[in-house]
Order: structure tokens, then C-alpha cells, then sequence
């Protein structure tokens, strides 16, 4: 079994009711790729290794950085495959380099693994570090009718090649106010996701304002803090979000919509970007 | 909105309809933890910090550093919060010690964040790098029948009290083959539910042999390696399982059943451990 894009063949045994099959089917891919950072009189080093569904690696790549506060729009210089001799061929699409037009704006540290933080981590901790990142108001132009908020799970499905055929993969989209999309990606990680819609936007020179964000499960800490770092204002969910990412979205003013399904949903805060 | 365990309760606005409603409901308790491992001659050091939800944090740390290979059965000597005084209550509960009666087998490298490996990863890698961790075989002792496979989502949901509060809740149990749970616990992080299960074995001298792991939600690289490293040859989830899962899985002889539902469930390895 190798992998080949965003899903992999594979022989299953299906057992349904007394009936026992043997087919091909689809897995959703999962292959770690190392990110490494690299600016003038900086050598590449690796910043961090995500599992991630192959494709849109350049966009990941760059959302990332930006989501970790590593660069702005105009701070990219290059976004490239490791060209490595020594690596074969599988191991270069693996490794990506991004590489900086200067020094980033703050420590390339890692959020999480090994820390180097004194003792003793909370919830309000991680907020405040995050407000000493100075991030720009998030984006109020947008307001969105709640009709369309309902229907946004929907048009993002709809916008999702590879989850029909391995139910394994999350989605993430950037939408506009009348309910197209800018741009939609898929991950077996929903981060990732965020990361590749999000970077799509940083490569192409795209501004998010005017844009919602809508992802396929939940919205935890992380989903909300890219919202935050890419300066959207409304973060729409098929799932539910969790406290810390309520704690972050009432800290930097971003509407939150979970459970998003049928006629209902769900707003945490600012209900007052969603028309009704 | 400040945490009060597993579930935060908040103020939401429900747009059901034409309706609008104000109330108060229940959000999965997000914080983030960190991890230190300590040893006879070497300091507490930060070994990870996770963002999960609190509740069984000494089984999700103790599941934890027996994942990454750093303990057995046998290695563990005490799990602890934090006492440093100069920590709010808050912070104090957020931070556990793990120490070892020794120096751990490895080096207590992440296995993700920032590392040091040589530029360029690849699934084929990172299964070699887990097999030199010499793990014991996986338990050949279970097989389950194909009827309680079917049933026991629904007896991990059964067990779960905070999901059908929050809808937000991952969770992961140890269930033996006449579907009677040894440990079940809940975590917005699945990988983490898996940790505590594991973890509830570790800190109660329970052996895993005999028992089949159950988790909510899909099965990616992550959760069969936690199966691997605690000897468990049955891995049963609700949703899909990664291409890398499925690889790894064969690699070590696991059998993974994933979109169990209903009548039906697939399976992707070692099918001879389900009996029908």
C-alpha cells in the first residue's frame, strides 16, 4: 500500500449483516512532513513536523508560518520542496521549506512539544500570549445571513472531492457573504485544513476580509486562533467549539456559529454578524 | 466563563428557525496541560504541553509517556501536580510530574514540535523509527465476535456521561470480549481519551491483555500507535482509519475495524480476530 495524493487503495473485508465481502477501498492519506524555516544568513532548520493529508503543501506550509506569527503577507519570499540529493523522492515531497524575506517578527518556537515556558500553563496564560502577538483587528465588514450560515456546511461538502470517497477527511473553506467559496481544502487534520485555505489566500495574494471561515467538525482552541491570526470574523462550525476556543473568540471579537445543522445553530459570540 | 471540570457552561444565542432563544449550555472544557518527566538525579523538565480537557490528568500523563516509550509497566514512580508555589491553583492543576524510578529507555524526545531529525520524513520512516522502539507483540489472546464489534460504540457512548452534554467529547475504552468495559474516559482530544484509557491501566497494575480498544471518532497514525505500544491487537472505531494507521497496523498485526455502524464494519488487517 503506497501512497497516491490525498487517498490511498487498499483491500478491506466488509462484514454487513451475515455477509462478508473483500474490495478495494479508499483511505484518506496520512504522511508526516517536516516544515523547516529558513531566512537571509539563516539556514533552513526544521520548525516543526505535522501528519498531514499530501497536497496543498505549500499552502499548509505557509498558513502555518503565518498562523504561528512567523510571517505576514509580505514576508514570504519562497515556498519549496527540500532539494536534498540525498533524499529519495517519496522523503522530498515530504519536506517543505519555507523561506523568509527576514527575519520573522517573533521566536520561531514550537506551540506545543517541548516548551521551554516556566512551570505551570492555563487557559488564560495561552490567551495572554496570544494577545502580546498583536494581532490586527479582526475583519468587521463582514455580516452574513443566518439563512446562509445553515447553508454553509452544505456548500462546503459540496466543495469536497475526497471525503465522498474515504469519509476520513476534514474540511475547511474560506466563504463570502453570499455563500461562495474562495477557497476549500481538505485534511485528514481540520488545522490543517484551516492552515492549507488560509495559505491558499497568503500565496495568491488574497486578503480575507469579507471571508468566513467554515470547517467540517469541531472548533477548538486551535481553529479559532488561525481565525485570529488571518484576521476573520466569523468562524462557522459543523461541531461544537470548545470553552478555550469561546475564552479566545470573546477575547478578539470573533463570531463563533457551532452546530451548525439543519434549521439550527448555535452563536458563542458577537450574534450580531449573523443577520436574522 | 471559567473551566469547573470536564464541561464549562456558558451563554449561547440558539437560532432555531425563526426563532431566537438565550441560554445557558455546556462547552467540553478545553486548557492546555504540561507534561514533566523527572527521573532519580535529573530535574522535572517540559516534556509536552497538550491542550485537553481536564479530568483523569495523571492516567492521560502516565498513557502519555508509556505512548512515547519512556515507561512500563514497571518505570513509574510517582504522578503528581505541580507543587511549585509561586502558581495559581489554576496553573498548578494544569501542570503534572511524571517520575520514573530510572532513566527512561529513550531519550524524551517529542515526537512531534520542533525536532532534530535529518531533513526529510516519510510514513516509511516514521513506521521504521517505531519498529527499533522494540515493542512487545500485540496480544494474539482476543478475538471478538463480529455481533459485539457492531455493539460496542454503542456501549463506549453508553459509558460517556459528558457527550450528550457537550456533543463535543471524544472518547476512547478498553472493552473485553463480552463487551464489559475495563475503562472508559472522555477527552476533546481522542488521542488523549486514548492516553487516559491506557494510562487508567498503567496506574492500576491492570494488564491490557484481552482487551479491544474502542475510540469515537476515526482512527488515524496516532491511536494505533498507542494500541501498538500498549499491546492491544484489536482496534475498533466509529469512523475511518488513516492510510498510515492501516500501514502501521499491519506492520505491528494489529486488526483495525473502522465505520462500525450499524450492521456493518470494515476491516482493514487481520480480520481473524473477528469471528462471525
Amino acid at each position: 500500500m503506497s501512497s497516491t495524493g490525498p487517498t490511498t487503495r487498499t483491500r478491506v473485508e466488509v462484514l454487513d449483516g451475515d455477509k462478508v465481502s473483500r474490495r478495494e477501498d479508499a483511505l484518506a492519506t496520512e504522511e508526516p512532513m517536516e516544515l523547516r524555516l529558513a531566512w537571509p544568513g539563516r539556514r533552513a532548520e526544521p520548525l516543526a513536523v505535522t501528519m498531514r493529508t499530501p497536497g496543498s503543501d505549500f499552502e499548509l506550509a505557509a498558513g502555518f508560518c503565518h498562523a504561528e506569527g512567523l510571517v505576514g503577507l509580505d514576508g514570504l519570499d519562497t515556498v519549496a520542496y527540500c532539494t536534498d540529493a540525498m533524499l529519495t523522492l517519496e522523503q522530498r515531497y515530504n519536506t517543505v521549506t519555507v523561506t523568509l524575506a527576514g527575519p520573522p517578527p517573533r521566536d520561531p518556537a514550537p506551540r506545543y512539544g517541548v516548551t521551554s515556558a516556566a512551570c505551570g500553563v492555563c487557559g488564560q496564560q495561552s490567551l495572554d500570549e496570544l494577545a502580546e502577538r498583536d494581532y490586527p483587528p479582526v475583519d468587521e465588514s463582514l455580516t452574513v445571513d443566518v439563512d446562509l450560515v445553515r447553508r454553509l456546511p452544505d456548500l462546503l461538502r459540496e466543495a469536497q472531492p475526497a471525503f465522498s470517497r474515504t469519509g476520513g477527511l476534514h474540511a475547511a473553506g474560506l466563504f463570502d457573504a453570499a455563500g461562495t467559496a474562495a477557497v476549500v481544502r481538505e485534511d485528514i487534520g481540520r488545522h490543517n485544513a484551516v492552515d492549507k485555505a488560509v495559505g491558499w489566500t497568503l500565496l495568491n495574494g488574497r486578503s480575507r476580509a469579507g471571508l468566513a471561515l467554515v470547517v467540517s467538525g469541531r472548533a477548538g482552541y486551535e481553529i479559532v486562533q488561525k481565525a485570529v491570526a488571518a484576521g476573520v470574523g466569523l468562524v462557522v462550525a459543523v461541531g461544537a467549539p470548545s470553552s478555550l476556543a469561546v475564552d479566545l473568540a470573546r477575547r478578539f471579537e470573533v463570531t463563533v456559529a457551532g452546530f451548525v445543522r439543519g434549521e439550527r445553530c448555535v452563536v458563542y459570540n458577537r450574534p450580531d454578524r449573523i443577520v436574522h
